[in-house]
């Protein structure tokens, strides 16, 4: 079967100036970039506790918040079970060994409820941080079709909705979440967080400047009570020449290469 | 009674290069100034129709609309007695002469449902544009409290909803409608909309470069589908000196002198 061979095969690629490496789907799946990275970047470097990624893929963004926040312990949760598994291995590799005491992989469905979640190891008050890239980013900067996308693409807004509900049941008292997100969800984010996740603040990122967002970074607390804001946007590229679709901004080069992190 | 007396005390002050005139409260009661003007710079030069606005204060926003959308007859609707007065006041001055025909002002109680509306003016399905600055505001860029502040501070989600469903009774088919309001009510905007306006584009408001937004510009079409779009941020002012607050960027210049639309 030509299909599912190629859907084997892999490639490993390095993140941060190479200082860690994930093993991903060559041609099929979800392969992680910049949004994983923005993601993770909204991590400071001196928090502490227990991280959690939501629908980690292959475990970028996971993998990336342990490289740069060394007093951190980080779990990755997958449904995929191919992805999961691309994400153990990427944990495996040598070239990850000063990570691999601090990062876990649990093949999990994020969407059960109650206690239920337990048994995925999605345990009540546990995490001080939670990032998710939700799936339904996959066409913003990525990638053909493939199976493992129509999985992806089955993300609906009730879907949503179980996946917020399961931040709120791991996240302590305080907790912080984070997502990454086209700006088209944000209603039905803004719905789902309510009387869940406070203290709102909404960092749009437009692929250059004077154009609309194409993916948006919203971090909020649990039980907070500030006022939603919006930030100051995230501009990815400097004006594009007609090739090479621009080079990153020297802010998004930063944190491209691990040197900054994106406080919201 | 001195009070009384003070509350009686009005201005005329000129918008647009002072090519019209409201009459507004000196002391106490909502003063408009640059949030009126950004509101009626989303209407097109080019519009046509019937413009509503809802909860006018003395009318200068919509009496912007008329000022530069030749086309448009524009209702302004208040419930406050002593407000819809300067508004009725405003339209009446010798130098908005220009304007008379095309504006008439409502004492109207914008948070009744059905067809109570009818007798205030808001009639069914009426309005191809909608603009309003819902009394939240007051405290962005204004002024001192009153009693007339109290009442605009009873605006609750509760009411913002009525407001909404309002605005989509007098709405055409595909008809437009743009709120300017702070960011933290957002959330609460986006679940009054969800089912009557789509298409929602919102612009963030920045006091300058590198902070937060004070204020947004919400736009949304009656049964629009359209996904939401995060649009790039207005700047109101280059980098403020230490005194003066620093001065408008030129962009925001042009819309203060009636030379330029903001195009959501």
């Amino acid at each position: 079967m030509k299909l599912s061979k190629l859907n084997l095969e892999t490639t490993i690629d390095g993140f941060l100036d190479n200082s860690f490496f994930a093993v991903q789907p060559q041609k099929s799946g979800h392969r992680s970039g910049l949004d994983a990275i923005l993601l993770a970047a909204t991590i400071r470097d001196a928090a502490k506790g227990r991280v959690a990624d939501l629908g980690s893929g292959s475990g970028v963004a996971g993998m990336a918040v342990a490289q740069r926040c060394l007093n951190v312990n980080v779990d990755l949760f997958e449904l995929n079970p191919r992805m999961a598994n691309y994400a153990h291995q990427s944990t495996q590799l040598a070239q990850n060994a000063h990570l691999q005491d601090r990062l876990s992989v649990f093949e999990a469905d994020i969407t059960v409820s109650g206690h239920a979640r337990d048994q995925y190891g999605l345990l009540p008050n546990t995490y001080d941080h939670i990032i998710s890239n939700p799936p339904y980013n996959d066409e913003s900067l990525q990638l053909a079709p493939s199976e493992d996308k129509a999985q992806a693409h089955a993300m609906t807004p009730d879907m949503l909705l179980k996946w917020i509900k399961t931040a709120a049941y791991i996240a302590t008292h305080k907790a912080e979440l984070t997502l990454i997100m086209r700006p088209a969800n944000l209603s039905e984010l803004l719905v789902a967080l309510q009387g869940r996740f406070g203290s709102i603040r909404v960092k749009p990122i437009q692929p250059v400047s004077g154009v609309a967002a194409i993916l948006m970074l919203v971090r909020a607390v649990k039980g907070g009570k500030a006022p939603l804001e919006l930030l100051e946007p995230v501009i990815l590229r400097d004006h594009p020449p007609k090739e090479d679709g621009g080079h990153f901004t020297s802010d998004v080069e930063e944190i491209l290469r691990g040197r900054a992190c994106l406080e919201l």
